[in-house]
């Protein structure tokens, strides 16, 4: 998408490849939105420890970060042993996999590439194949996220305030994003419509980075607090919900994502309010049975107790360098706890839809497409 | 109630009068829940400004607050003039009416005073019976307070989860609050119980006054984001909501709350969990004859594009003396806006039952009893 830096518009993606001087160009999501900064890892343990510190987040952001990462360690081999360049490939796989242990997106991009590297013969065409496989891989991502732009961008007409929750952005993903695409993909077409987005609380990606992506695409759009949304909807003033998945059952149709879509959901669903949820491949489960059996993270009681920001201008006088970098406060009462599930599941009968790159789905219909949606048994 | 100041349990009210010194005393909200403290207003016009600047909010707070301002000022005049006595006073109503000049529970104590001193003949006596109206209209408040508390205790047994969102707790009263009445009664009663405190963006009074009011009356609770309300309900976790209410329409039911009561009401409907509201009298407008015609008031963006909090250990360099106060941090988007309605409308069909002073009614039978709830032709 198009970023502003110092009034200049410019393309960029969220993970890009630099040939000449093997580096993976990343945003630094942590200055976001307070500052805009792309930072390049030169080496695959830099791009490892880019992933694990947060510097880029969201699962296909991180999968194609990984897979340009195994990539980058393969071609800063020298020499032209294979069964030490084997040896050297399959020890920065597992730095790579290290770096975020529970995520799944970046071992099924890696081994994509790896799989990828076995029709070459010598090193040098190892190392050409496995960045030619990630190349396809972030390439394949873009694509998939525009056809789900394509087809949710029909959902759109002039004039429509649409809501969304989290951030499903292209910060999450290599380009476009999903629960956004559908909007980038109308404002493409020249349609006009307003956004509200959640500021969805603890984490504030709503009132961060969802709001940082539309004002660099001028996108009309406002920031409500995340009680506002079912008084918004009661008074007829939202007329499309779209958010996107963690993941979502294909045998059952019911969707986990952020805590909050739930209740968006159930609101939308007593005001008539047509509620999508765009999703890429990936976040299908094939083998879930039932939502109950989705884990629901229980994330760290500071997140709800507090807040992250910049210090503004009553305080200038502790603005310094260092607090570009937002600070934490603490809100609650200093001696309560808190509970923060960090998911919850909406079941197929409050979805209208799902938008994938394949087409738009009843939730209950995933099943009977599996083999349209990627599944193989 | 009670609160711990230097690890002594004392008793506290949140609007009291000191006869001696001709001073309110007041708990400095502002400080809340990071630091505890008194002040004492010596004039009329530092009670006045007390009010305007929200050192004591809360509607029946405020009342109760001015009704003492109004008695402050007639005890502080040195003569016997009557005419000149019946300016001053006028004088001090105006200042104390000015401090907040749309809400209407102040003037309405004001006039209970300023009735009641009619029957006196000189300058004293009119003094004495200012000061013993405000004193009766204090204590009235709290024993409204009380009966609440009786009648929702019944609703609380052992074991349950209680939601409650927003503060419409003690520091909003004089004492024992609304909301929270039943919780300290049933407390009182021994039962056991864990109240979920909605944080309660974008001015978080659940995660800041409500919880820090539970803690100090030692009642197991947990904050939450507001957006994990429905997650807890779908998943069982959640028995019972009790809130507060700005207005009840006694005409139709319909109650105006803290924006997400709405919402919270829409869920527990849906999930079979009694939803109920706790008002006081005065809360309840017999005039209007549509929910749709309350002024939903749409507050400063700024409260939704930031926080206040307290600066904690990581950056203790900024720990000044002036940092108890909170400081505001900007959270959202730099270049992005917000919109902030204030308050939501519940309808009827969506609330289990209305606790009042007098006993719990349906939401729809307000008007069928609004001779008992204080309705005067």
């Amino acid at each position: 998408m198009n970023v502003v830096v110092r009034g200049r518009t410019q393309p960029c993606r969220t993970v890009a490849f630099d040939r000449a001087a093997n580096a993976v160009r990343l945003i630094e999501q942590r200055l976001l939105p307070h500052a805009f900064k792309i930072v390049a890892t030169r080496t695959f343990r830099e791009t490892a420890a880019a992933i694990r510190d947060m510097i880029v987040r969201g699962a296909p952001a991180i999968a194609a970060t990984a897979a340009y990462g195994l990539a980058q360690g393969a071609l800063a081999f020298r020499g032209s042993d294979r069964k030490k360049f084997s040896r050297h490939v399959e020890m920065v796989y597992r730095a790579l996999k290290a770096a975020r242990p529970t995520a799944v997106d970046p071992v099924n991009a890696m081994n994509r590439v790896r799989a990828a590297m076995r029709a070459g013969r010598t090193v040098a065409e190892h190392q050409s194949l496995a960045l030619a496989a990630a190349e396809a891989f972030a390439n394949e991502s873009v694509t998939h996220c525009a056809a789900i732009g394509r087809h949710g961008a029909k959902l759109i007409r002039n004039g429509m305030r649409i809501l969304t929750h989290c951030n499903a952005g292209w910060l999450a993903c290599v380009n476009i994003g999903t629960a956004t695409a559908p909007l980038y993909a109308a404002q493409a077409q020249g349609k006009k419509f307003h956004v509200y987005c959640d500021e969805t609380r603890p984490r504030s990606q709503g009132a961060t980075l969802t709001a940082w992506e539309l004002a660099q695409q001028g996108i009309s759009h406002q920031v409500i607090a995340d009680s506002a949304a079912g008084h918004l909807m009661q008074r007829g003033e939202i007329d499309l919900v779209i958010v996107g998945s963690d993941r979502t059952l294909g045998r059952t149709g019911e969707v986990a994502n952020k805590i909050g879509t739930y209740s968006r959901a159930v609101l939308a669903k007593r005001h008539g309010i047509p509620f999508y949820v765009a999703i890429p491949f990936s976040t299908i489960d094939w083998k879930l049975k039932r939502g109950l059996d989705i884990p629901i993270e229980e994330r760290d009681e500071s997140e709800v107790l507090g807040a992250w920001g910049a210090i503004s201008a009553p305080h200038s006088a502790l603005r310094t360098p260092q607090s570009r970098r937002r600070i934490y406060v603490r809100v609650a009462n200093p001696t309560s706890h808190a509970r923060n599930p960090g998911f919850d599941v909406t079941p197929p009968e409050l979805i209208t839809g799902i938008i994938t790159p394949a087409g738009i789905f009843k939730a209950r219909e995933l099943w009977r497409e599996r083999h349209r949606l990627g599944f193989i048994d």
